[in-house]
């Protein structure tokens, strides 16, 4: 037994700061860094994959929107070809960081707006995918099980790797509740740690509904953009362990 | 005796267009791509190294201050340590359109006020270097002979390959009379072209003052960004064949 | 029998340029000036003004989604309050340069994917009326008749000026063509200056159908943005005063 | 006695904050407000407008070089024409807000490194100087006693208003310490806090070679972008009163 803990790392923008990347790069095992178009400087970059590099962290590429007015949360009807050379415009970026710093680019996920676009939107998540085949051939991605990103990386051959959200309140489907309802985020520390444990365990969780369903995934998203972020993943990858959950990036 | 020729490319910007990508890469050996700071956007990179793998035409990253405003002509207080990482963010980005279109970046040279500022300033020339050698270490470097940069290049034992600009007045010195004095720019097509003979052929140009001095190159830069710039690059390109001087890429 | 030009002008950002500014001026009544999120740098907005206001031309802040890199034209999911406050900051930005000229920003319109969203979608079209209200309270909105804009325009009491396009495909119900349909564009420079006439004299158009149609607009569009767009916008001028219609700024 | 306390506000930018503008919206009496170009959304143009219009704070537009990724850090030779337009542009963003929350745009103040460029650089002062009389003809500029800024002000018949700065130290000639320089800055906030009262009441600072100097203000300038900004602006606020200086606004 297995998993994966990641999280959205280097978020800042020149002068402006957000995530606490020296806490949380001590915690996960998988770094989804910005890459520029919703966040990341350079040096931000640089910093954050030599720190990931130092610690045996797994760098992903966190590619996402150009909009780093909205932090790429605002949707945007960009023509396929365009957002795949934008996606791949920031793998590239990425790529010469993470070599920099004697580590390599692992993997690739979507950011915000585009993780949530490309779950349904299956011209975006194809775009996506291509991104990826033209800066870093056979990459895996990570995404939601049942996306359209998923399935048209598995058409392209590249690997998927499944991720959940132990934060996150899921319907009896195992779809996320969208952000906009009632109780789609679980705020309490506590039942955040117990269902990371059990999905990470039993491959199971408790759905809004309270139907205990089925839930795989090879990775644990902890979110890094809060107070408290590092503490709450700290308390995850303790409990995970004490479970008898090894932690560590995917193979 | 060879030459290589050297042009700016892909200097549009989403709906801007600017150079004749496709006709000056019919003449040039080496194509200068613009990488997103001051111009370049990821369509365009990627269709401009296409078109230059395509063609065998050698790929370099023309990297920039970030300033999509200013086109890059506009000289920037960067810090040396983000100004390299800007510049690694740039080939890294580059790199990957390269690798799609089954080629590699070759060389970096500095755009606009960048390239100006690194013929004399040691500390961004030191940056620059920095930046190349975190991206892409040993990498040429493409610039004035005796410039700063070339200096910096060469202290980090990275090669250096001078150019030439046929476009351009010479000091009795061999430096490049200052673009803001009169007759800093030569605008006569069929000066320009002989001036290119007697750079690559003779290893000499004419100074202002008239004095035939010396001055070694193993590129000539054309320039792009104007109209008719295709045409009088063919002219050079047929001039130089014609007086015995093969064109092909730097080795 | 009057109507009104309009057209989109100061479309260059730097060292791009795109609209001919200065030939269009001397042919329409109304200029929708781009105000720096698609296009439009500070010293374009300037000299558009002056030149507007030096021959009387009426100055429209030709406002946009925040994207410079997809020229405005791709849709974006922006938060209603954002929207305003986006809308508010372009039109703010255009009164500097319209004061300075010694004129005043006399009406809005959306551009590129704005304009196409704010036809159906009422969220966004009452955000670019709170926009309006915001900076600039009581200004006229350009727009489609029956657009949502329209009707947001409506119920916060701003005025709204109909407009009409000569070069686009009309459905029987008197909605535009979209774009991604065959012939959704009149090519024919003839048939435009034709559609112009029968739209500004008549207050009907020719259907895709081929039926003819009612068609109220106290504007007419003509586009800026492809070669020779000066050259067209002229002979539809003269086409309109030949047959009896006032060219002039809306009241 | 009366002095002016101003600090830099609203320089966060979409989803990153910086200063903490409600706490120190109840400290100073003028606002220098981003304007979008170093830091500065829209939507918090618009709060912190309305925050000190509410509150009775004088609002003024803090105007930088284009520079989001370097916080307008980064000192730019840009051409004067340019750099006047950018400041109009700026100042009229600004001004929909003000005007929007039934206030107005009242003084302008450069930033960075402008305002470090236009202390000594007559050409960037002057254009400084220009943008002001193109947007906002007869507003005040904010700036250091004796800098070419206040003098191109002052030849533009613009009203000039004197900052000084209780955490910074003076040379004996009453210019600032330079940052690269040791002691530069006073971080001992009881000193800072005597030293605002000297300044304020007496007309006075002690030099760094401890002479006491003569320093004439009208206003002073606390910083906001650091923790514990808005408790040290409550302190000298309340010092300044013990002291029998009143705070308000400069007339």
């Amino acid at each position: 037994m297995t998993i994966d803990l990641n999280a959205d790392l280097g978020e800042g923008f020149g002068r402006w700061t957000l995530t606490d990347d020296d806490a949380l790069l001590s915690v996960v095992t998988s770094a989804n860094i910005a890459c520029g178009f919703h966040a990341g400087d350079p040096s931000t970059m640089r910093r954050v994959c030599e720190l990931a590099a130092e610690r045996g962290v797994r760098i992903g590429a966190q590619v996402s929107y150009r909009d780093l007015a909205g932090f790429g949360r605002r949707a945007m009807d960009v023509p396929p070809d365009e957002l795949a050379d934008e996606v791949a415009y920031q793998i590239g970026a990425l790529q010469a960081f993470a070599r920099g710093a004697g580590a390599r680019v692992a993997y690739v996920k979507p950011h915000g707006a585009l993780y949530n676009r490309t779950v349904h939107d299956e011209e975006q998540a194809e775009a996506v995918v291509r991104g990826v085949g033209l800066a870093a051939p056979g990459l895996p991605v990570l995404g939601l099980p049942g996306s359209r990103l998923h399935e048209a990386a598995g058409r392209a051959e590249l690997p998927v790797v499944a991720e959940a959200f132990a934060d996150r309140a899921y319907t009896p489907h195992g779809t996320l509740v969208p952000r906009r309802e009632p109780d789609a985020v679980v705020h309490d520390p506590e039942a955040v740690v117990r269902r990371s444990v059990t999905i990470a365990r039993d491959g199971e969780v408790t759905a809004r509904t309270g139907d205990r369903i089925r839930l795989r995934a090879r990775s644990l998203c902890v979110h890094g953009d809060t107070s408290g972020a590092a503490d709450l993943a700290r308390r995850v990858r303790t409990a995970l362990r004490a479970a008898g959950v090894r932690v560590e990036a995917f193979a």
